[in-house]
């Protein structure tokens, strides 16, 4: 069995999205991360639902999170003003976690190998150099143990 | 509004969880990873999917990753070899991934922050010590918006 047969769709944005779309299909799929791909369609990074969660957590409660406590103020009020004209390039963090890429006719083996040794949830599948889909662990777990 | 209020259940396992029954949960859910708590059900630490994924591919596969091209071996081969009689303890890393834990009556703003901070998309909610639930990234940006 080959990472083609076992890929599944995963939503992708480019760096040029709008920051609230990416947010949204975070949101929207419950997702942990959301894969970022340049503009022909090469995986290039994760955008993890934890770093949009930082975009819109005010800068003086980063510095100091005992603020948090006493300010009354939610995160749905800081949506329209951190996310409205920001694509995701703004969000992204400064060294971008680097996406696994894997080729369509890698085997389960291949993949599995490539996942233990970066230690990471998810590997994008590429063919003629464009993502195809993706292949998480939960669903290597899946084939592996398949009356689950 | 408070952890308690948007805390979801999430699945849980001990130390002494058999392996298979963790791999399982974690696959049949399609977690990126399960929680795992102490006997006094504190939350302790987080066990990746691609960890379990590591246990299931051979030693001298993870030594030399170009030999799972040429061995004809499948993942599921390997569960009945690698996950009997084994608990989540031999499963977990050297060094477990912390879990950042909140308190039933935190804000979500300092939910965001402690998260944002981490940088990690899970935070485990407890009440009286005992873990009362979890509250995902994802989760956090459907309640910052909410029509999502």
């Amino acid at each position: 069995m080959h990472a083609e047969q076992i890929a599944e769709t995963y939503p992708v944005v480019t760096m040029d999205t709008d920051a609230r779309q990416a947010a949204e299909l975070l949101a929207s799929q419950r997702l942990p991360g959301i894969i970022v791909v340049d503009k022909e369609q090469r995986p290039y990074s994760v955008l993890p639902a934890s770093q949009v969660v930082r975009c819109l957590v005010p800068s003086y409660v980063q510095d100091d999170p005992s603020l948090a406590r006493v300010i009354d103020e939610s995160l749905a009020d800081r949506v329209a003003d951190k996310l409205t004209n920001v694509t995701v390039r703004q969000m992204l963090p400064d060294e971008p976690t680097e996406l696994p890429v894997v080729n369509y006719d890698d085997t389960v083996l291949e993949v599995a190998a490539i996942m233990a040794r970066l230690r990471c949830p998810l590997v994008a599948v590429v063919k003629d150099k464009e993502i195809i889909g993706a292949i998480t662990a939960s669903r290597l777990l899946q084939l592996a143990i398949p009356h689950s």
